[in-house]
């Protein structure tokens, strides 16, 4: 009870313990933590939530590209910026469909709509291998079939428009590039992480309950910093599926860029939940 | 108890258990699935609640009608974009109003304020048929009462400046409209099926909570993406009411896709989500 | 327990029972009428909680003014539009600051900081008149330091660029100005009362935890509507507080608006929400 | 159970309570004052969590600095305002961090991310002097690193742009610049005193779910008021980080405003937290 009312303090410090550095971090006694998951789970080809997950990613991941890649050509189509909804509406847009998705899959599949989210989770073995590259494959092809049903609503301007592609614009070097897919991720990941940590779920009442919304206020806020330097990409499916729909030159020479930097955005993140937050290596 | 820390994880997967393909998704112990309601509710119609639902359906609509073509004829009316709340400001008027106003009817009457919305939910077997109608009906009245108020604010200018009237930009043909209307009212119905899944909400503490937030920001988003294309309707009512007032030949020609394209849209939502979310068929 | 359930479909009807019309809605065995607020309650001058509200009112309210006042200078002291926040970044002061000050004195005085809102929930007998009365002289008092400050920043441009005080614009009747304020302030206070109904919060449980969150909303969202209708008063306090500042003779030719408006809009909201929403005359 | 309805009204006086002045505000059982934090609390510096929450404040304000001075240049950068994300897009920037990252590290280190916000908890005795020192100077060098990694990006640029430092607009005095950092970190550091009282969170359930929300709403607020007076710093830290990587003249003529003003506002919010709200000095 006492424990209860010292959960929701949010400026305050809630660990007042005193503990030897290097062992566990807390010990609540109404937190348990879940095993690892196996990486290859037989049962989990034979069932139905298995399956239904993998659709639900996809629809959810066909939704986000559809709604974002139209929304950037609705800008760039624009006579001038301010008849638009701005570069500012294309953040919202991104952030707002991530929150709005996140929401609408937690149940079902987890809400990741994004390799580089199900990577991290998978390097800290909260779903199996086998889970994870359905996911990865599921949200690619739900990207493709997104930013193609907008290149058919008009197909001359998605061309001529950049279709929305991931590129590195001029002005700023590759690696200045890479660096900011590699921060940006890992602000999307580090609070994912956070706000499915099970062991801050069992104490914090605020956390499960807003989960998504700071999800997607991660990725909008990511893209208003980022966009002028690569676009944003943050999310592998979504950078495939606008190259690949799109599919000039150009797109393809930074495409790299957009796997690489998400991948060791998302896994730095991961180390730095498991390790100095979780503290996982140093219990006994 | 196991089950309840289980369901807070919002990254992760839920469901672990290994289930033989299209049999029921799980058996969750607190959860009962609500019988469907009946075609005709023969006591419905001398009870209170009944009509106080669609007079709330009714304020609800004039509200947001009133609000929002409001919104748009000060865009429209300011001497450039940048001296209004410009075209993000008009998305943010029909969602914050759609989040506002299912917030303050969510009670009363289910917070429909969408004959899409009634569609989708009476396919799903949620509510009679009457009630559907009668919600129907109120809805379209508190339209086009909204629109007509804002006319009578200023009857010159409304007619000069399109009164928010739906009609498909130039630049797209009459496909890509209804396409967007079907896809656009798919993103809003299927949040709204997810928000009010009663299977959900006996499991995940966010889902209740943060409910209006996720389908008002659904509405935000596909008004980021459409508005160029058809203005964005997906919601039958308030595509009728504008017109009615406004009442153009141009405005009646495209009219009939702001009433095809969200209730295929609604269909399919209602469909995805009794089929593959809840697996009904499956169910023994 | 099954009411529990049902109680968190957001999107489906919730009172499938028969009652007769006209008498109690419903019969919620959790939920117990609170008594009307006594006009007078003597005690209630020397509890510290009573002063405390009322300190906490015009701290509220004097912070509101100074922001969204300030904000309104910087918008209007821009070189251009697009170089500033611009109208709807005004909106996003208004309703955003309102957000932020019910949820802070909420637990403190019920956050009103409009003494449109005081008037509505005086009328339904929430509050004492002792109360009220001096809740609304704070308010003012509160209002007119907060645009005081502002000026003391800058005094000449405060009183060149208009000083935020509330007036109808050119090509609107005074009429039409009126009827804004009505309808803008039954916005706001149908939300409030929506978000209060000590009846619904005991049944509904996203409705006292966002509550705030649906409150600053209406105010952005009127804020968006009627900005370039009378700059959007909706708020007696704010209304006095600018217009005293500023103190010019056409800003205090339509001053009558802005406290008849939001007075009348206050009071529909009132009658709304016991006579239809609550039926409380028509309970025995 | 009574009480417990009771505290979920939010537009009502929630103490009817009769109370002699200038004793305790109310009596809730279910509520105990925590003890004030020893000034030296030998144990923590030997325990993981403390090293931890440090580290936290250092990555939070690195990601904080990093995403809130990238998304400035990319503004000052654009061609023209309307193509970037604005002014307003820096107030959401701001804001929007804030409200992640409170989120995120709350259940941490507290989610100070400001060393005014330090310094406010701190003279209400809810951390050790160690703690509070400690958190300063790593919220210092994340700023440091965050403000150095965007200039590494494009150092010419940068320097050439500002840097995102804060200095006194022309036409404001220096009184008016440190006049709008004291009442701005007033609207902060009271908001975060206001979701954190744990006397608050005992009674009312939106107070400790919503409380990330309002602390980054008040951050995004202030800025929308005050970015044209000061750039608004609010918080020390960030002044510092920006001004140490920029590091020209002008940028340190005014530095002493940033830490001044956010100190001073921060004290004033903590007494008028702890007097008035809480009228602790007046209790037995």
């Amino acid at each position: 009870m006492d424990g209860k009312e010292e959960d929701v303090r949010v400026g305050a410090n809630k660990f007042p313990e005193r503990q030897p550095i290097g062992t566990s971090a807390q010990s609540d006694k109404d937190y348990k933590e879940p095993p690892p998951a196996p990486l290859f789970e037989p049962g989990e080809l034979s069932s139905w939530s298995f399956w239904r997950a993998g659709i639900a990613e996809f629809i959810a991941t066909f939704l986000f590209l559809y709604i974002t890649v139209l929304t950037v050509m609705g800008v760039k189509r624009a006579p001038n910026m301010c008849a638009s909804v701005g570069i500012q509406g294309i953040a919202w847009a991104f952030g707002g469909m991530i929150f709005a998705l996140v929401y609408c899959t937690a149940g079902i599949s987890g809400g990741h709509i994004n390799p580089a989210v199900t990577f991290g989770l998978f390097l800290a073995r909260k779903l199996s291998l086998t889970r994870a590259v359905f996911y990865m494959i599921m949200q690619c092809l739900g990207a493709i079939c997104g930013a193609g049903v907008v290149k058919g609503f008009q197909p001359t301007p998605y061309q001529t428009l950049g279709g929305g592609a991931n590129t590195v614009a001029p002005g700023y070097t590759k690696g200045s590039g890479l660096g900011a897919e590699i921060i940006g991720t890992f602000v999307l990941v580090y609070t994912v992480f956070s706000a499915t940590d099970a062991k801050r779920s069992a104490r914090d009442s605020h956390v499960p309950i807003l989960a998504p919304l700071p999800i997607g206020f991660a990725v909008f806020l990511v893209h208003l910093a980022t966009i002028p330097i690569t676009g944003t990409g943050i999310n592998p499916a979504r950078s495939l599926g606008a190259a690949i729909i799109y599919n000039k030159d150009h797109s393809w020479d930074d495409h790299w860029i957009f796997w690489v930097g998400p991948f060791i955005g998302a896994a730095l993140a991961a180390l730095y939940h498991q390790i100095v937050i979780r503290a996982i290596p140093f219990k006994s």
